[in-house]
């Protein structure tokens, strides 16, 4: 089961960029995208078959590029070891979502002209919350370095699971949306399909677990559960402002916090030996890629939610591993082959739950 | 997962035994015990609750009497090796059962009087396809010691879970009673949690079993699930003839079959140290056992149905392993602890899947 590797070393190379982008959120009233409209018109069907493809269209995105993400670490984990400074290619994955966002923004200025949603001015009113999420990560990658004295790499990885859980609960708190009975099974077996694909012959020291790492994986599961789901709030809460404006806030945040970061941690390497040291084909590869899931999320965020979201990332965790049979000859165990079974009938309970709702 | 042994060594100890008890049936027109029907009358509602209450109880029993004979097993595996021979000891479960039949029988007839339904004799047309699932078990154990040469035991284990599967789709295509798509989706679920619970380390050996193999393993699972729901077929299509009429003349066939086996396998034991060579009280204890069991199937088929018979016996094997660590403390995993999350979901789907078809 090597391709945990993937994720581990994902979580130990950048668990800012990483998570940075789930960021930023405040809770109220959150229009819902999702349910059509009874009695629609042929526009109202129009729109909803538009809404249904945008939201199908981000969620691939994002499982995609999400899952090649792990294998370009693994990939460039083959090639070498990082020899560049993880700190400045955060900063870099940051700018680049800012300017990838400003772009879009031109583009639909130059089409639509500036408008009450799309001009980049905003208030303090819109903009004060968005370092909220951003110092939520931060406290969380704090206790990341201290839950490692209590569980080991693959166990932490097993733990992480936990995320799933703690994204549907408090989906269901803080946004006030509601789940299905048949989603709330659906989203359970999702966490123990996710778990069973996972699983090894050293998971089980997971079980022997002290109380204070029980408490540190749960008090994370939360915080970056809360993260996620106070950004689709922040996003969903002025539903008519454009995502890339939306985003370039996001982002510039995110730029802010990973300059400190560089600073304090890489100062010298990069006075030293050069902001770009250690940079390679490779490197460059994972900054766009990084970039471009960044966005990907914030998307879904704002087009479908943190439910489709978790869904979404699990079949990429699923996918890398089938991705990496071909390209790494990885083995599958049965575990994974149950565990992706479990997963699968999981995302259609999840679809058929919302129906008889 | 020691735990696992238990079954295992139940496979090797009385593999007729134990599936015999399933057996013997004919396709047919079945009727629905479990949908109550509309407009009741506060007769009709008294005797919903009043079947209702007999399903639970048939269903509990089973659970109870499962879990408990792969216990004794194990129990009798610690007190030492087997020295008596397994033949006579399944003969006795089928002359205990058919002893046991004959008893409620005479019960029966001292209090209602002899009358069409509870009479113990029988028509041709009625007794005759009775041998026709031992004969299917025949085959299957015959087969049995041929899958051995391509999988090992555990492994063997593993892929009796195809069972659940062939149960579910014979049980549609034999009985035509339909499940809700929620409910193909628990019985799904309960297979993926059932092996998932039952994996360790040597789980994925099973992967490498050889076509044949698997080819052997399919044909096991589809003549052991073709034998379950033939009896229930054969039980249910006299539904007003009494139940221990039935079980008595699946018994007797049952017994002639073991005579059967006996004679081949352990005449000279017999002839020479006795019928009863070897036997100890834990012996005695599981032949009841075994025999209340076999009862408590052919209730289950009565009452119930083939579906409730088989998460009533994952539960079981669930059960076993849990009872087992405070017996004879065994470990469990965290793939136990998984697997049992996914079958009681599996579960709750069922019921929740029931109501909303």
């Amino acid at each position: 089961m090597e391709y945990r590797k993937i994720k581990n070393e994902d979580e130990d190379r950048d668990p800012v960029v990483e998570d940075v982008e789930k960021s930023f959120s405040l809770s109220g009233a959150v229009p819902d995208n999702n349910l059509p409209s009874g009695g629609e018109t042929k526009i109202d069907s129009h729109r909803t078959k538009a809404k249904w493809k945008r939201k199908s269209v981000v969620t691939l995105a994002l499982t995609i590029l999400t899952s090649s993400q792990a294998i370009l670490i693994v990939w460039s984990k083959r090639a070498g070891k990082y020899e560049y400074s993880v700190t400045t290619a955060n900063f870099l994955v940051e700018t680049l979502k800012c300017a990838i966002s400003l772009v879009a923004l031109g583009r639909i200025w130059n089409k639509e002209g500036v408008n009450e949603d799309n001009r980049l001015t905003t208030t303090l009113d819109e903009v004060i919350v968005y370092p909220i999420p951003a110092a939520l990560y931060l406290v969380k990658n704090l206790l990341q370095y201290y839950i490692f004295a209590y569980v080991d790499a693959p166990g932490y990885q097993i733990l992480k699971n936990l995320n799933i859980i703690s994204t549907g609960v408090l989906y269901r708190i803080m946004l006030k949306r509601r789940l299905s009975e048949i989603q709330w099974a659906a989203f359970v077996l999702l966490t123990a399909g996710c778990t069973t694909a996972q699983l090894n012959s050293n998971s089980d020291h997971v079980l022997q677990t002290p109380f204070q790492g029980w408490v540190m994986a749960i008090v994370m599961a939360l915080l970056s559960g809360f993260a996620g789901v106070y950004t689709e709030a922040i996003i969903k809460k002025r539903p008519s402002r454009n995502i890339n404006v939306q985003n370039f806030w996001l982002y510039v945040f995110g730029m802010c916090f990973n300059a400190v970061a560089m600073l304090v941690q890489d100062f010298d390497a990069v006075m030293n030996k050069g902001f770009f040291h250690g940079y390679s084909f490779i490197t460059v590869l994972m900054i766009f890629n990084h970039a471009l899931s960044g966005i990907a999320v914030s998307m879904v965020m704002k087009f479908a939610d943190n439910i489709v979201k978790v869904y979404s990332t699990s079949v990429a965790m699923l996918l890398t591993a089938v991705v990496s049979v071909f390209l790494f000859g990885f083995h599958l165990s049965l575990a994974f082959f149950l565990g992706t079974v479990v997963v699968s009938v999981a995302i259609y309970l999840h679809s058929a739950g919302k129906i008889q709702r």
